[in-house]
């Protein structure tokens, strides 16, 4: 169990109210959980952009019908093997399936893996979304 | 098959020798895939912005020891049944989950379940990335 | 003088830390000032969700030896003229110009007007960014 | 004047009605400007993400009756004067004044100096925006 510690913040009483309107619409329960929230965004920025060991989420729409499309893309998962952990496949309609792969690694890595998926003919839309191992968090 | 056109396009030498090294960068075979790919970007934001019928994907990261919080996570997961199409999840270390769910729907129904989901304590950082169901793209 | 009001924050101790080296990083003095900035940040973003009336920087960088464009960029800013303060510009070499213009309004005025200036040809790049008139916050 | 070259792009009937839609939307005149956009939007992304020689836009809303903030705020400016280009103050209300700063140099130089401003107490909200000197577009 870890540790919890407890400190003071002092706010203007005008600005305070305005939060508390703006977490009570986002459903949080209390200050506390809406401000960790809020620092632990802040640290997965920087995960990012220090290039650290994290987590990714590539998701993108194709359509399956294209030849040769989803060999070309199981080709290029396999080349980057250890940075995948799964994928998960959506049938969206006859033509188009959205993809999400969660990837693990260093940020530069992931986005190079990123750039080859993405940059494939029949890959409609896609986006690389930085989430985080949660283990710093 | 959908039928293809042709446009021609007028751009500074110098624009488009940047644009064909940032391209070759990114693994593009050619000009047009890459032009194509940026258009849809656009649209994809324009989806978001008019709160159309679109697609998202909810990433996020907790500890699963916490009690209660898978529980409660199910259960906003079930109120928000005909959003969902389907989910994954991720065993990242021992206390750290990575769950994705992939979404479709209103651009603001989305938004209103991912802010149900993220505001729960015991769910460190996530975030509603928008994608695409593709069909307009 | 505004009221000033004090509220307690709980956290793991971990993540307290791992804030506290951010902030040092980012040059804050203390906490608190770190947090209200963050909270801050979230009430600018509402401004622009909810349309509200706001204050934007539009910023755009063109070559002036276009011939009409600076008429062109004029008669446009006069067609807004209410929602305008004040601009700048800065000669940054032989060939470009970087304007900013400070705009106050209802956030969907500001972006009417910024799509307009910045579809112009020889306006190479711009972006509207979102700022606040600060008296919310 | 620079030399402009002509190059044919394909693309699917339907995607290009939509983009087409959409760039009237944003009053372009024609595809080739609204593609040169989307094109310098890019190469702006990457002088920032490559710590280029660059411009960046600060700004940021400030209560002007906090004593000694000004002075401060002064104080950085001249420690990093040779980044800063010029800057322009605009009354907001009574309270509320709204600084824009237009700063040259390397991408990482900018976000320092930025930092610096940011963090001092009584500067309520402000935010780094990445343009371009424009040379490279």
């Amino acid at each position: 169990m870890e540790k919890t510690v407890r400190f003071g913040v002092s706010m203007e009483k005008d600005l305070l109210e305005k939060f508390d309107d703006l977490i009570s619409q986002r459903n949080y329960k209390n200050r506390s959980e809406a401000l960790r929230d809020l620092i632990r965004s802040e640290l997965v920025k920087e995960e990012w952009l220090q290039d650290q060991v994290t987590a990714g989420v590539l998701s993108f729409v194709y359509d399956h019908h294209i030849p040769g499309l989803m060999a070309k893309l199981t080709d290029i998962q396999h080349e980057y093997g250890p940075l995948i952990h799964a994928s998960m496949h959506i049938h969206i309609d006859h033509h188009n399936c959205l993809e999400t792969i969660v990837l693990t690694g260093k940020a530069r890595s992931i986005q190079a893996f990123a750039d080859k998926m993405l940059s494939i003919r029949g890959v409609k839309h896609g986006m690389l979304h930085s989430v985080s191992r949660g283990s710093n968090l």
